[in-house]
């Protein structure tokens, strides 16, 4: 018996996450996210389930170490690594939840992708959820300094999905506007709510419309000082005649002090630190969604025929993933 | 960005369990595991796709490290430490995979379990083949080792599935003989398969019927000196009419010299090593299988009731489980 006294790390990390899955089913993910007390009574009323049952629940919570006792039977708190117990959960949770149909159907995928993927299609929420967690660590932080350190007075989101990022910078930066631009109605109405819940509402103007759409209609990116996509573009950067209508758009809007800020992904990047997880994700992308992620150079290439004459490139903590900045 | 150089541990096992998952819906779980050199034709054969649709699977296996490039472009080779990565997926593949409609459907069953209970069902061989890969290293070596080092010449296995740790047992002990009880059909169906593809098939008998069922007829157990029982005891031994006759029955069968070996779960242990994934396990029967695990005291009770003087209890690699060993 073997490692009897080190952690299992697998075990330990598999059951944070079904934990936490649980208690985002369960409507819990706030409470457990504020860093704050709180007490059985909102645990009942945010699930919807009487006490015995909250109590149940988390009595499982306390006995993995993802909440802790308070002053009493009836008051609970947050463990104090919750953030790095959610951003963990995160790749779990993309990996072997939100994209479940591509895992189940493998083998249709392979024989007729076409087809299998007119059939199986991921969850969106899914998605989402998953996505936020990991980008809780792995990609917003380095975004969000990246895009606050330039003050922009306005910021256009590409992809905005339900506008965490853009209220989190007009929140950051009380003097800044923003728009919220995205193809999913229910996102977009998602983001107003949101906004008004955080109070940017009179700064944030929410726009249900496509990317491919700039191209015909610059209004939503004009004078912009920052626009930013996360993880929308790679669909149109191998499409030189999509995206670079979409990029010069976008370059002829923010002007000579503006930028352009692309979160996204490069392809099966080898080193140690990245290479499982950036191998999972491009494979996934080409085999199941018909995106084949662009090289960086393929990146780089896109921004300079839009007009960009500097273009920079950081890793991020996700594996894989980039910020690309392209100014000039 | 920090934690830029260290690995992402959490991604990494994501990643490669998503990829052995697929690998598993392929069928290539076999040639992975067998820890020698494969082409790819054996992996087209395996999967039944062409050689485009195995290269490019092939392709995210290398690349994320899961496998190694052969002599040449159409040989491979695992890699060395795939029985680590195989464990580990093993307990995101059983956690966030078969698990899935309890945690899906958690509010459900804390409000009503009975009907959610009656609803969602796990996917028998979801279960089956993430156990399989946490046993890998979490329970079977233990097993085995306490087993074989008794030298015993008749095993009988209770719940013994698809029969995979007597055929290892029976291998092990070229002059034993075995009997795998189990009450589903398909797996005592594919035990015999199995039992021939390993030329045990003259030594092993596979017998139809439940665990209960010994209460009534003593047949199985008859002259064994080894009765092993692998996670199949803990439905029973909080209810003492039902439980008090099948051990009693056990007891009488392997007589002075014989022992009950019996590997299962402990509730709620609260070490730092176990705690997480012992409280998933611990709250998933209790909340969605109506199995509420005995405490170690309770085991111990309830072999001494039965008539057996010494009982030990180990530790074994998977967090909250052990094995107890029955004898006198």
């Amino acid at each position: 018996m073997n490692s009897n006294d080190s952690r299992e790390t697998a075990a330990d990390l598999a059951a944070n996450a079904a934990l936490l899955e649980m208690a985002e089913v369960l409507g819990l993910s706030a409470l457990l996210d504020r860093a704050a007390p709180f007490t059985l009574d909102e645990v009942s009323a945010a699930a919807g389930i009487p006490d015995a049952g909250a109590l149940s629940f988390l009595q499982v919570l306390l006995a993995a170490g993802l909440v802790e006792q308070g002053a009493d039977a009836r008051h609970f708190a947050p463990c104090a690594d919750m953030a790095d117990r959610r951003y963990e959960a995160g790749y779990l949770a993309w990996a072997l939840n939100a994209n479940r149909p591509y895992i189940d159907h493998a083998a249709e995928f392979l024989r007729a992708p076409g087809a299998a993927g007119g059939k199986y299609r991921r969850d969106g929420r899914r998605v989402a959820v998953s996505s936020r967690w990991i980008g809780s660590y792995g990609f917003y932080p380095g975004v969000i300094s990246e895009i606050t350190s330039r003050k922009p007075r306005r910021i256009v989101d590409l992809g905005a999905g339900a506008g965490g990022l853009l209220i989190h910078l007009l929140t950051a930066l009380p003097g800044s506007t923003g728009l919220a631009l995205d193809i999913s109605a229910a996102a977009c109405e998602e983001a107003e709510r949101a906004a008004r819940r955080a109070y940017v509402h009179d700064r944030l103007t929410v726009v249900n419309r496509s990317i491919e759409s700039l191209v015909d209609d610059a209004g939503p990116v004009r004078d912009a000082d920052v626009v930013h996509a996360g993880f929308v573009m790679h669909d149109m950067v191998r499409d030189p005649e999509v995206s670079d209508g979409i990029l010069r758009t976008c370059h002829e809007s923010v002007g000579a002090g503006g930028c352009l800020v692309v979160t996204d992904a490069v392809p099966y990047v080898g080193n140690p630190r990245e290479r499982a997880f950036s191998a999972l994700f491009t494979y996934l992308h080409a085999s199941s969604m018909g995106v084949r992620l662009p090289a960086e150079d393929q990146w780089r290439a896109a921004f300079q025929r839009a007009g960009f004459s500097d273009v920079t490139s950081t890793p991020l903590r996700m594996p894989g993933s980039r910020v690309f900045v392209a100014t000039g």
